[in-house]
């Protein structure tokens, strides 16, 4: 340790790594390696290295109760999706999981299914859509009294949260399966939208020549006694993000084909004022 | 980039990466992989990777324009340390570097050789020495006219920035070598000191069994024309933590003796009131 020198520092530093906590000492460990090589293998000059230091303090400046920015360089690195799949490694025929993203809320709204919540001048603006499915086992056995969760942008891609023309509670619904596994409701199509980009992470997109866009979707968190909790998206096929995600968080079962149904009948049933777009999305729960 | 899985995950992002600049685009892409790297091998639960969210978070929320909680951080992972390595292979026989650390002053206050840096309480306190030695090139040829920068804690182990009792610039000196290429001044010894441990960087080192404490040293900047500036430490030798310096900067050929000299007539000719010690120690300096 005295006789430090370029190639035992590695050595030397995970050495000096003596936690109590063995998980804590297989972290640090891990990391110091492959902090190291990743410095051995670029050779960062004194001025990139202060430029990484730089970046990460303004990352840090620009997280408040608000706004998390180390979430958001976590997300566009792939790395938020990659602990998702990590986490997640359900059985075959299971819905694939996705992220949860910054604008769930912990108390949602209950609604009766059927419901619309859509409350805002997106009703006006936007293209109006039943979302409908079921909630069933790995068995395709119906799961009765199932919470669906939804949350979603509106039709310009703002969030209630972020958008002082919707009401304060706006495109969100908690939802109850009936006896059959199902929930339905009334919405607007989503629109794709744009990462925070006025932060040190929307800079380093800009210099590595990243859009920031993510395709439209509606976020699901779906749970049930007996199974485990499922976060997810569905996405709008033909939305021309897909294929370039800045959140690497679109797997190709989550995709859904939102189709117009222009029977007046129909419209009436459903509480429609004219045609309107209709998808169908199951989710299939992993046993606890 | 749809149909993203756990195994293509990583390089659908790489693919991302298209930077104008092609040594960003090569820090980029490095940079991605050994993280997805890390975090396939350690397999973070999702609570593992929101504390390391928070980590970062709170590391930024710790900098200020007197404090950098980062450059810290990358300091006791021994990043900064590697990063000095690999930006200073010089020629054999040049004066090993180290670390800068954080506590340089842009402008020195320019002293004659001999002049006391000591000019606080440490002098009545601390343990008397006297440092000297030259600045040659790699032919053991002196060099006239460089500039020597020193900076150094107290015998309490205290910068001046740190402590109201030093006076506002103290234990600092720009020194310029003779015609011998010599230089020397008084100081006091220097102490052991433990990096700030306030922060989540101290909570850090405590939960993995690590102390925050660095080897008693002095500071040097040494630059003279037609040379690479040279930044280095001298230690003392027979420090306790020499074998585990917080920041992994000790190299052996680093550490100098303290000398006892207990000659009154060598005390009268340096300015001493009494006995003290005497360090003796060369800069070799590498062509620019």
């Amino acid at each position: 340790m005295r006789g430090l020198t370029e190639s035992n520092l590695t050595d030397a530093v995970v050495s000096q790594v003596k936690a109590d906590n063995p998980r804590l000492q297989q972290l640090m460990e891990s990391f110091i390696r492959h902090l190291h090589s990743f410095v051995r293998e670029v050779e960062p000059t004194e001025a990139e290295w202060w430029a990484a230091i730089q970046f990460l303090t303004k990352t840090g400046h620009t997280c408040t109760d608000e706004r998390q920015e180390f979430i958001l360089f976590s997300d566009m690195l792939g790395v938020t999706s990659l602990v998702d799949f990590i986490n997640h490694r359900f059985s075959e025929g299971v819905t694939e999981t996705t992220v949860t993203g910054p604008f769930h809320r912990v108390s949602n709204i209950e609604y009766e299914n059927g419901a619309n919540i859509a409350n805002g001048p997106e009703w006006e603006r936007g293209e109006h859509t039943l979302v409908r499915g079921r909630v069933l086992d790995l068995t395709g056995q119906p799961i009765a009294g199932a919470k669906v969760d939804i949350w979603q942008s509106d039709d310009l891609g703002f969030y209630d949260v972020q958008d002082g023309e919707q009401p304060e509670i706006n495109l969100r619904g908690l939802f109850t399966t009936d006896e059959n596994g199902a929930y339905w409701f009334r919405t607007v199509k989503p629109s794709s939208y744009p990462v925070p980009t006025d932060g040190p992470v929307g800079k380093m997109l800009e210099a590595i020549g990243r859009h920031p866009m993510r395709p439209a979707h509606i976020h699901c968190m779906v749970a049930a006694p007996g199974f485990k909790r499922l976060v997810t998206h569905v996405y709008v096929e033909g939305d021309e993000y897909l294929a370039s995600d800045s959140a690497f968080a679109v797997k190709e079962s989550l995709v859904v084909d939102f189709v117009k149904n222009d029977s007046a009948e129909d419209a009436a049933r459903y509480g429609f004022p004219g045609p309107f777009y209709e998808i169908e999305f199951d989710f299939v729960m992993q046993p606890a």
